[in-house]
């Protein structure tokens, strides 16, 4: 089969890789369409020191399976195979199990190919309504519900994010789907125009437009500046969702999250339903994020494509017959 | 009377200073004892770029007062005076008033003198049985019970403090009067021992001595290196609470923080009345603490004594018959 690798040193595009066999209890996906993920860039730099196929980010259809109904469907996944047994899986944060398995990213081979497996319990079936090319957004959107997992937004609050990039756009989309005023701060003009069609109020960077400071910043920013950024426009006793992450240290003050006593959040992967709920009831204008969609063969160039400075999402083409 | 003052440069003593006088709502208070506060010395260092009469911690005497039952009572003061009507005191966050002033740090003139002035909401009179340089530890020891304020510690955590300097030392026994096991993470033997005296499990800094990582920990090291301690400390979905400030940026790796989606909070200032209940209930070891107790027309020599690396609380008497 064709699979997209990361040998250690370059990536590289090979058609003789033999396909993966699934164990009990997981299931053979056919890849349909995947989506490239900064964390996949960040691989090929080094990051994780990830080697083998790359990606996370898909939808597929079911080959084979325990479960005789799974067979044919149209899934997503999610990305994660923890132990279930250490004292995290136990704790009920499945997400930070002691020896996680993560799909592209940690002993677990990635969705850069025709066929991949997963546990059958990570799969989630596609409703027919949501096309592949808007599916295949599940897994960052989820990424972005987690901030309404994680923090408790009242209706009364001000909410800006932080960061006009893919991430930043899909939170401030999830934030304003769920009814609050939220303001995305960017610095780039044609990003923030994707947000102001979605209806949400935007602002440049550094413009003097937020007078009040907001109850909650949700800084998807990327950049190790972020921080700072976000501490200027949170109020004090407010909240910080950090969805950035990046390599090293980066010069950070943190006097004023103590002296404003601050709370910042951590934030990682999210939940599937709610993230499919607002792709299937078209909350989510995911078109306007999509870069381009190279067919699978010419993965060197979509890497490169999404590795361009102010790229937005590219795809991977497995062989979508409802792209 | 006397005070000491920073004048933007130096610290000096002086004896021929006006006594304050109070306005309606206020009262005149004779200070007793003062205690010298990091930030006090920070404040010598150009920190807030503060000039007057330094010092926010301190027991004293009330001299006048518009209410009659508070004249002669000893008393504490909580050092914030909030405007009561901006955005920050309707939230109920007087601590954050957008026009706060601050004893000592704030358009406000500090303890370090004979004579003293706040108003009269901001005193707690001291119990009979709790002496001057024991009362004189509520206000640090009102930010240490802040950490239970603002972090709800489950009867099945693990809390890990950091660092063994006076705040560590109170933060520790109020976790540990609190019922919460917890274990004093620091660099000197002989504080840790202080800790140990109070029935505290203690621990040298980079031991190996924590495999399972706590659920929540307190980072009182006062260092720009303790956050990164602190994270490697902490379970994922573990709790930091960030009470260190200090000047200028450190270089600091936040991605651990998303990763682990671990929750940081900054930790102020905190509740006077649960400090005095511990301080009457002789819950906590403040003797330990005392470094030394000066005249206050020996305070440079005090200041001396406090900036002297490893130093613990120093104490300027201003005329305590309770000491």
């Amino acid at each position: 089969m064709r699979a997209v690798i990361f040998d250690g040193n370059r990536l590289i595009v090979r058609d003789d890789v033999p396909a993966p066999v699934r164990d009990e209890g997981e299931a053979l996906v056919r890849v349909r369409l995947a989506g490239i993920c900064n964390t996949d860039l960040e691989i090929t730099r080094g990051y994780l020191g990830y080697t083998g196929i790359l990606g996370h980010e898909f939808v597929g259809t079911v080959e084979d399976a325990d479960d005789p109904g799974l067979v044919g469907r149209r899934v997503v996944g999610e990305i994660n195979i923890p132990c279930g047994e250490c004292a995290m899986c136990r704790m009920g944060y499945p997400r930070h199990c002691e020896r996680i398995r993560t799909m592209g990213m940690r002993a677990w081979p990635g969705c850069f190919a025709d066929y991949t497996v997963l546990p059958c319990e990570n799969l989630h079936p596609v409703p027919g309504s949501v096309r592949d090319r808007e599916a295949v957004f599940t897994e960052p959107l989820a990424a972005a519900v987690e901030v309404l997992e994680q923090v408790h937004i009242r209706p009364s609050d001000r909410v800006v994010v932080l960061g006009d990039g893919k991430l930043g756009l899909l939170v401030a989309q999830v934030v304003h789907a769920s009814g609050h005023p939220v303001v995305l701060v960017g610095r780039h003009e044609e990003k923030l125009e994707i947000a102001r069609k979605a209806g949400i109020e935007t602002a440049l960077s550094g413009s003097p437009v937020l007078p009040p400071r907001a109850d909650v910043v949700v800084e998807c920013t990327g950049s190790p500046s972020g921080l700072g950024e976000a501490v200027a426009l949170v109020r004090p006793r407010g909240t910080i969702v950090l969805k950035s992450t990046f390599h090293g240290e980066a010069p950070t003050n943190l006097s004023p999250v103590v002296v404003n006593e601050v709370t910042c959040v951590g934030s990682r992967c999210g939940p599937f339903p709610p993230a499919m709920r607002l792709l299937e009831g078209r909350r989510i204008d995911t078109a306007s994020l999509i870069d381009g969609v190279f067919p699978a063969t010419r993965a060197i160039e979509a890497f490169e494509q999404a590795g361009r400075r102010g790229s937005l999402k590219v795809l991977l083409d497995f062989g979508s017959d409802m792209l």
